[in-house]
């Protein structure tokens, strides 16, 4: 392609509302357009990436047996009214009425019709498992939508539906999907961790999410230096750094601690190691529990995991913080002097606590507080729990080393669904006994989209974009100096572009005839990851300049060498 | 591909609500399956045609320079409200209100969105000429969506838009369209023809449909059989048979004509042919002309054309026929009693009237018509225009045959479009001169997924469909014979899949081990064009037996050959 043809459409000013880097660079470099607030025109130069990340994940999903089908981005509201999520899905649900006033939705995911159209042509156990995915339009009525492409309300998804009769057949396939994804994301050249999102309750539903690594990320993961371990840091499991707690040192002193009503005043004011500190919590207790309320201890230096505290049987859910008033009718002290020693409610403390020695904590007594407490000497040991979220040098739970803490933005969800819609749409097989056998079911997402942005995300510098090879809109900039004056280096631009073209190289010929720091700053903006500059200079020792967008120094090739020698390289980059 | 793998869904039954042999064909053999009215799923058997359309459409849309884009489905109302369509489009165009009340639509079409991206990429002269284009989902919705996918309300389309500083640009690209589709369909392996949409009044739009020839098209369409020329039924030129008047051979007569109210009665009960009667059909007249009512005259054995009638300056748009109660006012007798002699309001003949002798009419006295009139000698010569529409024999309006009509289905239409969408939303770039120019602009839109069924309705047969191998979903059906029995027919086979595959041919293989049978009658159902059957018979002598689609008998081929054989046949297909 040439400039001529294939027109650039760079801006030098960074837009107002572009809040993050991808954004920016995607409406600087003349890859998308918005249209409106969620709503993005992709452009001629965008559209190539997009493509590219789309075929990529096309043939990858072909490679893992996925049968492509396209169901339409229209749907009627009765299959959702089956699933009940017509009810319960919220405003992001775009409804919308047809001329004769049915009810349809423009969908966010297929799940309803999918599962319509499996029981309709899915008949016997001979027929499973099976894979269907579609590469398709969805819109989520964002109720603010932001980033660019990022967090659009229209965007590209690939989304996978699988079936099965039983569900060591499902877990399989999701097997093969978590490694079929793991090719797209390293094809793609990204930086990626599949991360488990919900370590669930016992033989509750598994999934992972696909994390691209970057900063600017809104998920914090939590992932092993030694092992493949990584879940959401909501989720991963806290382990304590010892496993059992230190002989005691101190003896327990009740003090008066007037005016300490946080963590802070105690480790300030009585010189507490914060790691030898407890909070206690109070929670409404589940109305099972026999309790009106229940608390929970952490370490001072521990933050509760809200997400973890729900999932006690002994805890309300939606986890609600007592007030006040209920504190001190329960315990007759305030908020700031709770501790677990003459505790009147029951008490739930995390593994962290539990092998904690020579501890202080509130006394249950306004203005007071325990100090050098410990477990079976001064109070009874408590039920245990794992109620925070992990830190940064954390043990990782597999055993393996140490946990770190990363930005990951979600670029694609596995899922195992089990039966939650072939129950509600009654989709059912024969199985091999002949009787009719409830569907098993996975589901599987990637937004397509929203990887091109993520991609800059993590690959990106001052200049601008530095695309991946896989997934650069055009793989070499070929940039003449002087177009218009040296026949020379036009003829031997042509010759390169010729040549580089019949080599099954993608070329951008940038035949402005601008100069040359305009052509720079544009290819490094677009972030094309290989550059040749044709000069008079260079030409007269027989020479191209090469330079790769990542580096510093530009080097000379023998114009005869260059492609030869630019196919090797870009063929050799993963 | 293997049937294993890529399961067939062919079903046995004909659908009871599918009227025309496009739509059963897609559903018996698993290409769609219905969602709602107007709403298809594509399984993978028919998303592979699917694909393959779009494939050629975008490789020669890409050929012809057009720049690929995507923009959104769901469209702001500002923009339709700018251009004036939001209030205008009517019942198709689906409305829909965001969660914060906005209002959007689901987009049937592009225009306004691309309107609005010229303005603000294309700023000056030198970006131009462009042409933008799109391969994306729209939305109709249709009153009574019917015919599959022919008529569906969601549906693939190609919509490209050009961007010009005048109309001879504009003309030059509609050109480079015209042959772009040319080729996209002669690709597809289609019999179709370009057809004048729109003869238009002068300086009008310029705008040409291209139409699949099938019996069961929707429209009628009139085209050369001596030449390119092609139009719309309803708008092809009517050319009278004879250049003038044949020299009168009866004298004037007024005679009772008792009960004679309509053309068969003049024919039946005075022996008239009917070539030398005439119809006066009387319509409201456009205000400006100075009567209430104007006569139209057509030939009793023509039609009057409602679309050619409108167009006259003398007649009211929208054209209304008068009442009964009107006609009586004005000329004192009933409409089965009209006639031009002696007529009180103003007339127009269509031209083959105007070259009529001796011809019978109405005396605008109920019960009395003349016979043997003649113009000049008996009544004064009318103003004349081509009032009828075209029969199957007329002189071609190029001179160069004879008009033939064919039913055919519109696929696609090009358009030039002119300064409709930029002047409505204020779309200028700087022209040489410096000064703001308003866009002329053109549009090319192709219905992707109609092209699908277009092609089954005219490439089909008593067993299913024959597709064009360019878009068969797959080249070659390669169906062993007694699978699980013979070990060297699955040896063979494999042997065969693999080369075939090796040498770039798209072959599916049934190894269901079904009975002969029942793999012939799917794959003929299917379409597949190529047919290769392994057999234990056959391999005694070193054979495998070919048929073709459209073939009446099987032939045998020798096994080490057939490879290079099929190689060169499927290649050699246009």
């Amino acid at each position: 392609m040439r400039t001529s043809q294939f027109p650039i459409q760079t801006l030098k000013e960074v837009p107002a509302d572009a809040e993050i880097v991808s954004h920016r660079l995607m409406l600087r470099a003349g890859m998308i357009r918005k249209l409106a607030a969620g709503l993005y025109t992709w452009l001629p130069m965008g559209l190539r990436t997009l493509r590219k990340v789309e075929a990529i994940v096309r043939e990858e999903m072909d490679r893992a047996g996925a049968l492509e089908v396209l169901m339409p981005a229209v749907q009627p509201a009765e299959l959702w009214q089956e699933s009940g999520r017509w009810e319960h899905y919220g405003p992001e649900l775009l409804r919308l009425r047809d001329r004769h006033q049915r009810d349809f939705c423009f969908g966010p995911t297929h799940e309803e019709i999918i599962t319509d159209l499996a029981r309709a042509e899915l008949k016997s156990y001979k027929q499973l498992p099976v894979i269907f995915y579609q590469i398709q339009t969805k819109f989520r009525d964002e109720i603010r939508p932001r980033f660019g492409v990022m967090r659009a309300r229209e965007f590209l998804m690939k989304d996978a539906y699988s079936f099965h009769l039983d569900s060591a057949s499902l877990t399989a396939t999701y097997q093969r999907m978590h490694e079929a994804y793991s090719h797209i994301f390293t094809r793609c050249g990204l930086a990626f961790r599949p991360v488990r999102a919900d370590t669930g309750s016992i033989g509750g539903n598994t999934s992972h999410e696909f994390h691209v690594l970057a900063d600017s990320g809104e998920d914090a993961i939590a992932f092993c230096d030694a092992s493949d371990y990584a879940a959401n840091v909501e989720l991963a499991e806290a382990i304590p750094a010892t496993a059992q707690a230190p002989s005691p040192t101190e003896s327990a002193r009740l003090l008066d601690t007037p005016g300490v009503r946080t963590i802070d005043d105690l480790v300030h004011g009585f010189a507490q190691p914060i790691e030898r500190t407890v909070k206690t919590l109070v929670v409404a207790a589940a109305p099972e529990s026999g309790s009106a309320l229940v608390a929970l201890l952490v370490r001072g230096d521990h933050e509760l995991n809200l997400t973890k505290a729900e999932k006690l049987p002994e805890v309300a859910a939606p986890l609600r913080m007592a007030t006040e008033e209920e504190i001190r009718a329960a315990i007759g002290a305030g908020p700031g002097s709770l501790g677990p020693k003459d505790l009147p409610i029951p008490c739930i403390a995390d593994a962290s606590v539990a092998v904690t020695s020579d501890f202080s904590a509130g006394a249950n007594q306004d203005g007071k507080h325990w100090f050098g407490l410990n477990w079976e000497r001064d109070l009874p040991r408590p039920r245990v729990a794992d109620l925070r979220t992990v830190r940064d040098g954390d043990p990782s739970p597999d055993g393996a080393g140490r946990l770190r803490i990363a930005r990951g933005i979600e670029v694609g969800h596995i899922f195992q669904l089990g039966c939650k819609y072939s129950e509600a749409l009654k989709a059912t097989v024969l199985g091999e006994d002949g009787r009719a056998t409830t569907l098993t079911m996975g589901c599987y997402g990637i937004g397509v989209s929203r990887v091109v942005a993520a991609a800059i995300e993590q690959h990106h510098d001052e200049q601008g974009i530095r695309w991946p090879t896989a997934i650069a809109p055009f793989e070499v900039a070929l940039l003449p100096m002087k177009l218009g004056k040296s026949f020379r280096v036009r003829e031997a631009t042509e010759q390169l572009y010729d040549d580089l073209s019949a080599a099954g190289i993608e070329v951008l010929l940038d035949d402005r005839d601008a100069r040359a720091g305009v052509m720079f700053a544009d290819m490094e903006l677009i972030g094309i990851p290989h550059r040749i500059v044709v000069g008079d200079r260079a030409l007269d020792a027989g020479h191209v300049e090469y330079k790769g967008r990542g580096d510093n120094e530009t080097q000379l090739i023998p114009i005869e060498e260059v492609v030869g020698w630019l196919v090797a390289r870009l063929r050799a980059v993963p």
